[in-house]
């Protein structure tokens, strides 16, 4: 599973061995490759909480913390081992609330095993049936991710240069592959996205691995960047859309959709799909931090000491505010983004 | 000219001793009290170039440079003395272009002394004169921004939670001291202002200073901190408001106000005087920086490697955005700001 030449080393970066689990370690990528061992499906829990990983990567880690887990009822009759199974992905599931990746990776492997059409299995065929579950999972959400970059790349013109927030992931990478494959040119202009500087670091070290140049600008800069045209399109992930098109991403999201919006500049949030399970924004638990994060930066202290922190990791725009949500089935106004849903049988 | 108890440190940043000018680097202040020493006009040009200082410490180091200046011109005759004030105030104005203080310190020292009322000094005369013109207008910016803070403590409610951006140095000082003698409790909300930080450093230290225990945030988390009703009020300073309502200050300041319209919450922008220079925002230079300052925080690599940084140091918030414009004479809708100017006899 080493990463394939010409591809970021972000599309590979949960590697799945025969003793445990390597996460590369986002918080410190690009400056330092750094891939943590996780053992048992709890570390893989702890890695998830710690921020190890994040975006799309949460979701690899937990097929893989399942199979581990698998792995760890190896020795264990049928009904605890399925038990054991459903346990870890509680844990899973409860590391990080507002992205339903989890979930449904969790979700994904029950009901593809044990609580599926497997609920007899133990031992290595309890394994072995979870392994391929994991793999058919993971194999899916890249299938879907390039549906959804396909449809990505048909909203961007030939030259068009997009601004970014934070890090779209595989959502990312599939769409910028498309738009090369239609021969479309692009660049980019990515926010730092503090206090992880994901755009700088992930989104920005991703770009240069594909061959752009990018530019970054602090998360202050988006209203004066778009003021002063340098972009043509905002372009960004959302880790959940309700059924009434409210976009839930990185926080500073909003405040690049109100910027988008006065400047006149398309806003898209790209997802695989709306959550069947949240109709609206009030439906969608928003993750407050640990304050101190945003006192800190890559281990070094950036704020004055007597102050407090505040740190909602995302943050909901409206649908009045989005241009387009497009998803691996097509590309809707947010206020019809149940549509999605409609061509289920196509 | 040691600090006085109970005042904050950013309070009296600029010393001038008998050997030259200590400067306190705002670049690392609070977590290093740190004094760069400058021995002539031209090290002080370059200290202001380089960012030891800036907001108001500009303003306050012109006035000392311009008393090194003349220093330096102590063994001339009075032409080539004078010559040499205004060579080195025309070096003081050429390193920051988008703020007024520099170029008004110049023209005030210089109006003071030899382009005014004494054209033929010389000597230790002329460093007297200088020194006198120079405690002119360092007392003169204390009393415009003491009048300024009434004003501005005029709008806040007891109680009033206020979201700051970037430093707003005096007026900040002035605006709490007078809500404070009012009977006015407030708390605040800083932006952190990135790259350098000034709102968790500055802002923060010295609110802790004068005994608040304000709440950091990114620059990203603004529009999500008015969306969860953090603050009741935006309030800024200006580094130049032009006379039909442009607010020019930190970059970042357009996404506040933007925010600060989208939830409802008033914006009020600081400025001692709107500029009777610039009718419009066109005739203000908004200052680009090094891009590399945005690619770096506290001297550390933030951006992945192969990407390039765009700093435009200030951004244009125009007046349909803004509530009110807080000067030493008043508080005014944007679109009236002129009207400053018509109450300069009373």
């Amino acid at each position: 599973m080493s990463t394939q030449p010409g591809r970021p080393v972000l599309a590979d970066s949960v590697r799945l061995t025969p003793d445990g689990v390597e996460i590369l370690d986002r918080r410190v990528y690009p400056f330092e490759v750094r891939w943590v061992r996780c053992g048992t499906s709890e570390e893989v829990a702890v890695a998830v909480e710690r921020m190890v990983t994040q975006s799309s990567g949460p979701l690899f880690a937990t097929t893989a913390g399942m199979v581990l887990a698998a792995r760890e009822a190896r020795g264990e009759p049928p009904d605890r081992a399925a038990e054991r199974l459903r346990a870890a992905g509680r844990r899973l599931v409860a590391t990080r609330p507002t992205n339903n990746h989890i979930r449904d990776a969790v979700l994904a492997v029950l009901s593809g095993t044990v609580d599926g059409p497997l609920p007899g299995l133990a031992g290595d065929e309890l394994v072995a049936a979870v392994e391929d579950a994991a793999a058919r999972h993971d194999a899916a959400y890249w299938a879907r991710s390039e549906a959804l970059g396909a449809n990505a790349a048909s909203l961007l013109a030939d030259g068009a240069r997009v601004l970014t927030h934070c890090w779209a992931d595989a959502y990312l990478i599939t769409s910028v592959e498309a738009a090369r494959r239609a021969g479309k040119r692009l660049e980019f202009v990515c926010t730092e996205t503090r206090p992880y500087l994901q755009g700088a670091r992930l989104t920005a070290a991703t770009l240069v691995e594909m061959g752009y140049r990018p530019t970054v600008i602090t998360d202050g800069m988006v209203a004066a960047a778009l003021a002063d045209g340098l972009a043509d399109v905002a372009l960004v992930a959302a880790d959940r859309v309700t059924l009434d098109g409210h976009v839930v991403n990185k926080v500073g999201t909003l405040g690049v959709a109100l910027a988008a919006r006065a400047f006149e500049v398309p806003f898209y949030a790209l997802v695989q799909a709306p959550d069947p399970l949240a109709p609206t924004v009030g439906d969608v638990v928003i993750e407050r931090r640990d304050g101190d994060e945003v006192l800190h930066l890559l281990g070094a202290r950036t704020a004055a000491e007597g102050t407090t922190g505040y740190y909602p990791a995302f943050d909901a725009t409206p649908p009045h505010l989005v241009t387009r949500i497009v998803t691996e089935r097509g590309v809707y106004p947010p206020e019809q983004v149940s549509r999605h849903f409609d061509e289920e049988s196509s």
